[in-house]
């Protein structure tokens, strides 16, 4: 079974239909995935950007709330801007990545969709408690084990890890043997070639 | 019949495969096309950008080239990576300005398969004038058309006009009334945009 690293950003707003889509093209398929949260900021850091490109660049950032409009409109999915833009994603990035696999994509959905669905701040730790605690998770010792050194480290490895793979935005597939996939809009694609180069 | 906009840049990647398949989409449905050359190099350098951001941000540039690869073959179209790249366009969008309307496609797509299928430089006058000859126009007078003070206005001015528009990237689709597509990736969404709302 061909496995595809879906590597994602909770700050990213083209990771979010990715994110509610991604588990249903899978599951039609014989594909691996794993959901790897890691920061986009540090990489844009190395290209000067102290803020998302789309904030530095207006008429980008205008171009692509729009696009993103269409694109959740076209796949039924709510979508209000967050304020501020970007959201601070390290919390729920460390929480994603303190649980265990099995229930990472279901927090990372829960993630996206009260930040981009309900315009909530999920930077604010009451509101990831709260998406924990209706998971069936115990809030206080998961973000517990979200901040502990460990947790930390692994988020800077994985950012590393990302960079290294030449990864520069989210979100972004790569498929088993490196093949490399950015943008909601090359998930089909990145299935595809995992079917057919597996 | 509804109108759309394709401003490209002969320097632009995705410019080449939007190119040569826009004519043939656009013809399978009632679509009125409008071909406008601009140069995006005025524009990037409004971000403070002196080079194509590929060249600039390497791990971008990397994924692109591989991205292109990979759209090209799935069009069975020859992709060669220009050398020095981006080419210089500025006489390439001249002459396509001072052209007739509807000898602009078809000299479009040559520059465009000149300079991605067969790696010529096309900033140079001789292979321009060589692109003419083969399409039944003079050489000399279109080229000194070409470099006449109302065309050079004209490619300022429809410049001008793309970055008031919002136009950030090439290749982009405007359909009349307004909607912004960007992207060879998008121009199937610009054409059903265009039929939906014409």
């Amino acid at each position: 079974m061909t496995r595809i690293d879906f590597w994602y950003d909770f700050a990213s707003t083209y990771s979010y239909p990715a994110a509610m889509r991604l588990e249903q093209l899978a599951a039609e398929h014989p594909i691996e995935l794993r959901w790897r949260p890691f920061l986009v900021g540090p990489i844009f850091a190395a290209h000067g950007w102290r803020n998302s490109p789309f904030n530095i660049y207006p008429a980008k950032g205008r171009y692509m709330w729009r696009d993103i409009e269409r694109i959740c409109a076209r796949y039924a999915l709510p979508m209000q801007r967050p304020d501020p833009f970007p959201q601070n994603s390290v919390l729920a990035a460390r929480v994603a990545l303190a649980l265990p696999d099995a229930d990472r994509p279901g927090f990372s959905r829960a993630v996206y969709t009260a930040e981009y669905a309900q315009g909530k701040a999920i930077a604010e730790r009451n509101v990831v408690a709260e998406l924990l605690t209706g998971l069936g998770h115990d809030p206080s010792s998961t973000i517990e084990r979200a901040n502990s050194e460990p947790i930390k480290t692994k988020l800077r490895t994985e950012t590393d890890e990302a960079q290294r793979l030449g990864i520069f935005g989210a979100p972004t597939c790569v498929v088993e043997g490196g093949e490399m996939f950015w943008g909601n809009d090359r998930l089909e694609e990145a299935l595809a070639w995992a079917l057919a180069h597996g």
